[in-house]
Formats: structure tokens, C-alpha cells, sequence
């Protein structure tokens, strides 16, 4: 089986790799929410035809583990089920399915028993970055990625030792991250950005965000250092 | 102008938008060695054709900073006349533009007078990671990215406090690496890759390296915690 990444959202980003491998697979299985449709499978949506299999993998977003959990067990199992009989699945992941990809999940669950190739793709990191006309890092500086929900004396932790930083899937996490920026004196420095390289996307400064309206696919880059990066 | 991502060196993970902007631009630069191709320019080779005007940025190596800063102001000089002229040129990058690009030198100096659009790439960090089939980080781990390069005793420091990392651009440094994670006790679980995505792709354990032939585009991936990612 496969794991496409399909980039962050514009389907000029899907590589000529992930495109092969979806007109050669019969079975395609992806992430949606419990209701609505999938964000991976959109990207592709213009490249599926009526004939493949579709195996949508319902995640419920609860705070608890165990539902999402029996949610992966049961997407695995399923493509389980199709590469047993001989079909080849792909995966499809918005983003680089290794970079905090859900399909990690069906990852760990399958790659024991079934052979399975991970194709790369943009990952929202990068597609924000050019949006926002904001390097992430350069020469020998450390670069760290950390996602929003973390606790907040943690997050204020690792943040206060990185000069450059990614603070990724804000969501309603968004109002704590802006606390501990402004907490730091960091927060005008700090670029927010939304569904990057989609029609929708926004590059705002950090005191100009609505954190009502915050969508998971964001993140705060954050530059450290007064050097122009030479 | 554009800043193009192209990706870690497969020439199937160039996206469309970079083949797109490449068919229509009059002019392409690159980064190259003192002597001998440029890896950036190979990436895309079939796809230039005789009539494209070139600018081989030519980057002494030297670990003085100067000759490289004096090479990347002659760069972004050339490319500027060419766009005072109405040429519009594209900045030919491996990996992703700002994901330790040298083109970051190029958009610094070239930004505050031009409009430039940079299309994002397959970053060597998530081609190499679906190499050695290691997921980067998951859920709510943080990740650092940090180049060898750093002195000893910082590397150290930062590696200690990071359970998932990826340390970049090793070359002649992968020896005070493999020291580092043997000091911390964690270079049995390290991953090596070199070249992800080409055809001379290896994937190693630590131990497995021999430092002389270790190249600039090589990493080692290191997955920390006892979970299993869920």
C-alpha cells in the first residue's frame, strides 16, 4: 500500500508521483471528521474516478483517545481487508504524511504485516512559510516545530529556548498561544497563517486574529534574532 | 520573480506549479559549487531547454562567510538586471526555498525590491523520513530541527531536551553527531539517510556510517518516547 502526501490544500502541489500512484490503486482510504467531507480527499477530488474503492476513515475529534483510536483500528482493519484480497490501497494525507500526519496511525497499525510506501509531499509548514514571505530558518540556526495543545508552562518553556519556531495546529488553542507570546515579547513578531496556498488563505500579525475564528490548519511562525538571516 | 521549490531530487516530486512557472520564465538561477554541476539545476535538467538564459550562482565552500556573501550579492545583482529588464527569472531551489535554502540569501536581497513567489517543495526532511519509514513526530510531540554544523557542547545540549529531532547537513560533522547520541545513549535508535529520493538513497543504522563518506545532504532521525506514535 501507499501513503500519498497531497500538500497542503492546491492541487498544483499534488506531485507527479502521488498522481501515478492514484490512477494505479483500486482502493483509496482517507480522514474525515465524523460528518462532511474529507480535507485529503478534496485535494484530489478532480483525479478520483466512479471505479475506485473509497474508504472513508471517520475520526471523532473528542478529547479522549480511545474513540479516535477504535476509529483507526477500524480504517486499518478495513484496508486490511482490500490489500488481503490482492487490490492496492493509497492513503491519502493533506500535508507529508509523516510530519504529523494521521496516518501515522494506520502506519503503525499495518506497516507489521504489509509493505508500504510513503510518498512525501509539501508540508503545511513550508506552504506557510512562503505565504507569509517568511524564511523558517537558515545557516546553522535550530528550527522547532511544536504543536499548540500542549500545556501552557510547557509551551512557554519551549518556546523561550527558540529563536525560531513553528507553533503548529492552533485551533481553539490560538487565545493560549497568543498569551504566552505576549507573556515572552514575541508576539509582534510572530506571523499568523491560515489554509495556505488555499483560495482562503490569510497571513495576519498575531493582534489582528479573531480567535473565534481559528481553523486547526494554522500556525504562528515565529523568527528569532536580529541578523537578516546571512 | 520565484523562488522554486523542487523538491529532494526525485524529478516525480517536482510539483506542477514549479513545472508551470518554469515553462514561462525567460531566465532560471541556481546555486552551484566553485566547480561541477549544480544539484538544483540537475533536479529539473529535462526540463530546461536552450533558449532559458542561466545564472550559476557559483558558492565558494569556505567556512569564512565572506567569499559566500560576495557570491550571493553577484547572484542577486545578475538576476536583478535581468528583472529591470523585464525578464522574469526563476530561483531554482532543492528541497524547500525557506527551509535552510540558500535562496533565503537571494530573497534578502532581493525582496525589498522586487515581488517574489515562492512555491514550496518536498522538503529533504520528510523525503527522508518516508526513506527510513520513520515517522518525524505525531500528535502533540514537539520536533527540532538542528544543524550539525553547531558547536559540540550546544548540540548536546539541545538534543538532550528534544525527544523527536532531525539533525541536518552533516557531512564532515557526522563524527561529533554519532558522539553526541552515544554521550546521550541514543545512538542505537538514530536513523542515517542519505541522497532520499535518488536513485543513490541509503538508509543506515549509526553505527553502520563510515564519517569519510558522509555527504552534505545526509541526516539522522531520531524518534524519541516508548509509545507507539498513538
Amino acid at each position: 500500500m501507499f501513503g500519498l502526501g497531497l500538500g497542503p490544500g492546491d492541487p498544483e502541489l499534488v506531485t507527479p508521483r502521488a498522481r501515478r500512484i492514484l490512477r494505479r490503486v483500486g482502493v483509496v482510504a482517507y480522514p474525515a471528521p465524523e460528518t462532511g467531507p474529507s480535507f485529503a480527499r478534496s485535494i484530489v477530488a478532480s483525479l478520483l474516478t466512479p471505479a475506485l474503492t473509497e474508504i472513508a476513515i471517520r475520526v471523532p475529534m473528542a478529547p479522549e483517545r480511545a474513540p479516535a483510536q477504535a476509529a483507526y483500528d477500524a480504517g486499518a482493519a478495513a484496508i486490511a481487508r482490500h490489500l488481503d484480497r490482492g487490490s492496492d490501497v493509497a492513503a491519502l494525507c493533506q500535508g507529508d504524511p509523516f510530519f504529523y500526519g494521521s496516518f501515522i496511525q494506520i502506519f503503525e497499525r499495518l506497516a507489521p504485516r504489509y509493505r508500504i510506501e510513503v510518498v512525501p509531499g509539501v508540508a503545511s509548514l513550508m506552504a506557510c512559510a512562503a505565504a507569509a514571505q517568511a524564511p523558517l530558518a537558515v545557516r546553522d540556526e535550530p528550527l522547532l516545530v511544536v504543536p499548540a495543545p500542549i500545556e501552557e508552562g510547557e509551551l512557554e518553556r519551549l518556546l523561550a529556548g527558540a529563536d525560531n519556531a513553528v507553533i503548529i495546529k492552533l485551533g481553539r488553542h490560538f487565545a493560549k498561544v497568543r498569551r504566552v507570546l505576549e507573556r515572552l515579547g514575541r508576539a509582534d513578531r510572530a506571523i499568523y497563517v491560515e489554509r495556505a496556498s488555499l483560495a482562503a488563505e490569510r497571513v495576519l500579525p498575531l493582534a489582528a486574529v479573531d480567535p473565534a475564528t481559528v481553523p486547526y490548519f494554522s500556525l504562528v511562525l515565529l523568527r528569532g534574532g536580529t541578523e537578516a538571516g546571512s
